[in-house]
């Protein structure tokens, strides 16, 4: 059976296909927001801290990790601040995370401080990457995402961004990398632009489950790109593409709509034992109400995100 | 492919693999609603009315039509009420219904007076059913619901569920009726009280769909009985269920999240092209908003910047 094991320093996570899906909070992260940019490179992380807290308390499996602040010269600012965003991420929070980065010094420079066994995001079929990241992965000996493009960028054939995570697949083996450590992502296209978009994804996910038993993830609100009320689109999404076989995806776990469509497709899909979390999850709940994102202090007060400040918070 | 066609006076509905899912509305039916059974029995059709015009306004392709107001003598009763509930609706409404009924001079009692071609709801695999019901199908030239149960009730093995509605197929066949004309019904159990309720009937769905190539439906709502919070498990259910095969249910029509998944589901599922319903139900919907009973708190705009591989953000 696929494991994916990734772990902060006191929490260890399996994902897998007989497990509750894992959600890779996908806040963290300045692109595209610039006033988090700006705070970042002046060295002010209320917001990563507000982030942080607030994404566990949702109810995040993972955070993903990202410090991309400029396109102009990030080999000079990222690997900097990366340490330091993850540390302090670390330090607060006890889930696992994921390092996000598409300059491989600030993947290493992750790699090197991050306690347990976080999950590099990401590497891609594509020549230089392939040979600058899975050596990185067998070195701290951790898993990897594997993003289905390469040179030739993104293919709209289902059956070649299939083959190129295949390589990829066969890659990571050649570096002494085993397939649980390799977490493909299909690449969701947006339904709005490719009406098939949903039907590849679902076969892509099936195929990569059954022929190569790895875990797979995306990048979750891709699908309802350009599309109105998206997030509902993203609630259908969740189930339908966890029954296909996905076991993660880098998602905004405060989204309460999105949450629900996690935990009750855990349910569906028979690996919520006993509906256990979904009943502790919603048994105060008034009808009508969707469970509000939890509430969490104001940043720098010192207190751990988690179970705790999750269970307090629904209603 | 496999194309089952409903009808009223005027609209035709074709149900399909290809086709947006086949959403019955269920709420005309007296059983566990003492009031509106008092209200028939008296000859008060305004509650009737009410939900008839509710649940198409609210998106239902078809209604559901029963009329047993009583456990006690329903041949006296059933038969001349169905004719008046069949009646008031279909000079109400355009969209096809499914006559609903336990009692077979209640079925053809509304095969007589129904315009179009209603769906008969329902068959099982017991035989004195077989022999009551699919003469009517026959006859009458309409499709019938077949719930895979028989004179040993509901067995709990998938297998012996799928060989029940092979028998009804097969039965059917023999008396003139084509598969396409057999929807079947495999069962949906309480995911609280069975734990692989949902995988039983994903796996079942699929078969059904590829080995004997019938369309399905399900009393959906049976799925999450006795959990809390129990429109979201549907909510859930819906898009795993649509993309395992199923292309009906007879649900409640009225509730917004339900619906949203069906609608959210057919996008997915590539059979709402250029996504025009969804558009066109969902575009002026303020952002943040939902579609849902109570208003939902909006934390936090979420954000999905990250990879170059990935697209926009959401918020």
């Amino acid at each position: 059976m696929t494991r994916t094991i990734v772990a902060s320093a006191t929490r260890e996570i399996a994902i897998g296909f007989d497990r509750p899906f894992c959600v890779i909070g996908e806040r963290i992260n300045p692109t595209g927001r610039k006033k988090l940019a700006a705070e970042m490179v002046e060295g002010n992380f209320e917001t990563v801290i507000k982030d942080a807290l607030e994404q566990v308390a949702a109810g995040a499996t993972m955070l993903d990790i990202n410090a991309g602040v400029t396109a102009v010269d990030p080999n000079a600012t990222e690997p900097d601040l990366m340490v330091r965003t993850l540390q302090i991420v670390q330090d607060l929070v006890d889930v696992p995370l994921a390092i996000d980065s598409s300059v491989t010094a600030a993947i290493e420079a992750g790699l090197k401080v991050a306690k347990g066994r976080p999950l590099i995001n990401s590497v891609t079929g594509e020549e230089e990457k392939l040979e600058a990241i899975l050596p990185l992965a067998r070195k701290y000996d951790v898993p990897v995402v594997a993003i289905s493009n390469d040179e030739t960028g993104i293919s709209m054939d289902p059956d070649v961004r299939f083959a190129v995570a295949q390589k990829i697949v066969r890659r990571a083996m050649d570096h002494g990398i085993k397939p649980e450590d390799v977490v493909v992502d299909p690449l969701v296209m947006p339904i709005g632009a490719l009406g098939d978009a949903g039907l590849q994804v679902f076969a892509l996910v099936r195929r990569l489950r059954d022929e190569l038993k790895v875990n797979t993830t995306c990048g979750l609100s891709n699908i309802s790109f350009g599309l109105p009320h998206r997030h509902a689109i993203n609630a259908g999404f969740i189930p339908m593409v966890i029954g296909a076989g996905m076991t993660s995806a880098i998602m905004n776990p405060c989204r309460p709509q999105e949450m629900e469509a996690v935990r009750s497709a855990d349910v569906l899909a028979g690996v919520d034992r006993d509906c256990a979390t979904w009943i502790r999850t919603y048994r105060d709940l008034r009808p009508g109400e969707h469970a509000a994102p939890a509430s969490v202090p104001a940043a720098g007060g010192g207190r751990r995100g988690g179970r705790g400040a999750r269970l307090g918070a629904q209603g």
